[in-house]
């Protein structure tokens, strides 16, 4: 460091150094780099708060300057936004090449952004200085001097990216290494190395950051995408080898395969390596908050993410279930408490007594001292998985078919006398071919004979079948289809197939997943409509 | 190894050990754990067909004799099956505890599996040799001695699964290492050391892996799971501590987080690491085939998966777009075509023109002459793909697409005025619910009507349509459905959501692949349908 930028900093007490690990998000700037993620400023603004609640250090907002919707967003910040926990960054580049700092209208909008820490993006690649910048390397390290300078000046705080690093470090090993010491001599607090195209494997990630920590003394930080799938193992290994920052994003988005994700990447040093990176507890909230920043951003993450995926601690019990009930320990690497997940047993074909007994108690039915309704459910649910259908996937058929034993009936609000659907087009009137559904049936006393019309057989059916009943159980009009799943079960033979449908339903509070089965995809559609009306009205105290 | 095994083998030319690295795909048993994935016998002939092509040397069928349906699979694999790399392997368990291995069903299966390979996984934790097999770690030790050995004997080669081996090292390394060592001593041509509950991180299985083989000697494999988002780099760890087999899944497959991706394994090691392990140019066909097989599980990759997704070469390419034409490898960690993939900016969208005019070429349509009907096709194909077609699922739509701008005018051989398809259900008389389509068209100069029944919409509307045409085009009475698929396109709206439609169509000798599009389920049936007869016509010289 500097003696000028050390006297500044002396200055500044609110800018000093936080001596801690840094957990730093990047969702709302390289996550939202992601094919097809785009993000507004109202948006950012509910996800920032949700980063704070996860407990990150943290929040990369955007560029201001860059776009208005970016500096909107830290206008809005300054004036709404109280965080707990995190520090607001703002993302930038470096000066334009043959300019000054303070003349330059981009740097002014990173020091004018009201964010307390600027972290700045910087060529380490010499190929990429002279293709991409168009300059000389030495320009480009006045670029990094000046730009540093002048924001630490202003009472900021910098952390600086050496974009594509790893890749450059192979390339030219001494500029690299320069890059790092330009920029923290002049007063960036965290160098961090990028692997701007993810192309690292981790013992690469392990020689390079140790050989770069030892070289330069700088503080690192990490920023790893996940294009050899290993983006959180090159965290890890960052870290091991002295990272004290790490980069990632929400449920893994990002450009092209995606960043590290961040849930993961802390998860993994919290609860397997024993380094307390973020509040004390604040993991307990990882799964609900994954889930509700991917409302936001309408990308669902995959079921089978590490740690807070809906699969994620989920088993096809069959023969293990009755040592999962003694030990769950045995058969899973964390308690999925620790990130807010569950343990689920799938009910499968492989399903024995134990997992139904299990699963039925899951859902309020207490099976343990009636062995002969536990054996006939688990007799009736090989014979319909034999059929075709499939409970794990399907947990409201499941308790219907477990209610109608337990309860000695199907659980029943209404009498379909019978049901038509039809599907007409005429070409020459260039028309969409639109389907009309009539249902028949009996409920709350009358007969009801409704007709309703929609993109297709089963959404005309849906809308019959509600309007049918609606005035006896005006709940269901809460509900509606928010998933729809065809399967071809035997493929042999065609349409003539058997046909399995599964139809998810929200009430806009909850969500619930019935299964039909049929040679007639209509028919089976049916049989998994009616299940989730039923199951819908049972939830809703009809 | 015992002297008596070693006599066996050299006796058994055919089961002597592979000297080579292993590439073992276990997507048809433990990918099918995955939650919601099932996989019927004919889906898993096709599956493996594609991994054959893929290029993987071994091929987990499935547990023969645990079900009927893995039983039936091995039976039409050994009658059905022509493999050219890949050699299929049974899995299964060791005998059970307190019988002989020579009277135990399960192994019988094994043994009479046809399968020259058997893979057997047993226990090497302590806790769960207690748990949950609930015998004795000596008899462990036996079970695993005597399969292996009887296996053996009847001429196959076997591997052999350490289930949970990791988290049994950590509790007691003197029973793992010796669960190594017996059956390794048994004649195990390798032993597979399993991160069952996906709990490990790359350095640990490095100490671990280092240490089985120095103190076991015995040839290791590795087999991850994604727990820890590590699977890979856990895989690649095993195998740099020495680790000569390596088991995945097809994009990630598995229970909970899914198994170590197959493929991003595999291009790690040969790409990245230069240690050559399939065929030579077999990756190069690696994304087809993994999106070919999610075709089958209906599990479409995530558009993130590290090199065969969609998004995994695509670039918001903005400021780099000169800099990417000038030097694309400064922005990819590889060229996308070494796993066939393609680099898209997502600016201008796919390009594709090479691979329209070399598609064209193949289906006899020489565009290298035509830039402007070439230019023609390429922005249509984009458009409709956008749409939601797919064509490389679909040659035969894409011919008729290309015939189409080529000659000026779309491949048609009758007037379709209308149709309408419909489905009925009276629940009182408990009939299943048939569908009766109406055609009315314009063939051979005659105005026709004609109604079909079926087992649903399609079907009917299939039978209809041939029933009107049948006159003037006889050659339509050999056309059978042989496939038929559905695909949401937008799931987050359910029935309301874009569908595809793709149908299999057969004339006895050979089969070929339309695609249909629309809002309704139907619709997209019937442009599917509409084509696959065009399609069949114009091959039949009508």
């Amino acid at each position: 460091m500097n003696v000028q930028t050390n006297a500044q900093t002396s200055r500044q007490p609110d800018t000093q150094p936080d001596p801690s690990f840094h957990v730093y998000d990047t969702t709302m700037r390289d996550g939202a780099q992601q094919e097809g993620l785009n993000l507004s400023v109202a948006d950012k603004l509910v996800i920032a708060r949700h980063l704070d609640d996860l407990g990150v250090g943290y929040i990369e907002g955007g560029w201001p300057g860059s776009n208005p919707k970016d500096t909107t967003f830290f206008a809005r910040a300054r004036a709404e936004l109280e965080l707990k926990h995190a520090t607001l960054a703002a993302f930038g580049a470096t000066r334009r090449a043959g300019t000054a700092a303070a003349d330059d209208p981009l740097v002014a909008a990173l020091r004018d952004s009201g964010a307390s820490v600027v972290t700045l993006v910087a060529k380490s690649h010499d190929r990429h200085v002279e293709l991409a910048l168009r300059t000389t390397l030495e320009e480009n390290l006045a670029m990094i001097r000046d730009t540093v300078s002048y924001l630490r000046e202003h009472g900021q705080r910098v952390f600086l990216d050496c974009e594509h690093f790893f890749d450059g470090y192979r390339a030219n090993r001494a500029y690299a290494l320069e890059v790092v010491r330009t920029a923290a001599d002049a007063g960036a607090e965290v160098v961090v190395l990028c692997d701007t195209n993810g192309g690292m494997l981790p013992h690469w990630v392990s020689e390079i950051v140790a050989d770069v920590a030892e070289s330069t003394g700088a503080r690192l930080g990490i920023h790893a995408h996940n294009d050899t799938g290993c983006a959180v193992a090159n965290s890890l290994a960052a870290v091991a080898a002295g990272a004290t920052h790490l980069q990632g994003c929400i449920n893994g988005y990002g450009e092209r395969t995606g960043n590290a994700d961040l849930v993961t990447s802390v998860a993994n040093l919290e609860l397997k390596l024993g380094q307390k990176v973020m509040p004390a507890g604040a993991l307990r909230e990882a799964s609900r908050i994954a889930h509700a920043i991917a409302e936001v951003t309408n990308y669902p993450p995959s079921a089978r993410q590490p740690y807070t995926g809906v699969s994620a601690f989920a088993h096809k019990a069959g023969l293990h279930a009755s040592a999962i009930r003694v030990d769950p320990g045995l058969y899973q690497h964390i308690d999925p408490v620790d990130v807010g997940n569950d343990m689920r047993l799938l009910v499968s074909e492989m399903a024995g007594r134990a997992s139904i007994e299990l699963k039925g108690k899951e859902l309020g039915f207490d099976l343990t001292d009636d062995p002969e309704t536990l054996a006939r459910v688990t007799d009736l649910v090989k014979q319909r998985e034999q059929a075709g259908y499939t409970y794990e996937a399907a947990d409201a058929s499941f308790e219907l078919l477990l209610a109608a034993e337990v309860e000695g009936t199907p659980p029943s609000f209404f009498d379909v006398e019978s049901w038509r659907v039809i599907t007409e087009s005429h070409h020459a009137a260039g028309e969409e071919a639109p389907s009309e559904a009539t249902v028949k049936l009996h409920a709350g006393g009358h007969r009801i004979v409704a007709t309703g019309e929609g993109n297709g057989p089963v959404a005309a059916l849906d809308h019959a079948l509600r309007q049918a009943i609606e005035r006896a159980f005006p709940d269901v009009a809460s509900f509606h289809l928010t998933d729809y799943r065809v399967r071809i079960l035997d493929e042999s033979s065609g349409t003539d197939a058997g046909i399995r449908v599964l139809i998810e339903t929200s009430d806009g509070a909850t969500s619930w997943t019935t299964v039909g089965v049929g040679h007639n995809i209509v028919e089976a559609s049916w049989e998994a409509l009616l299940a989730s009306v039923t199951y819908g009205l049972r939830h809703h105290g009809a």
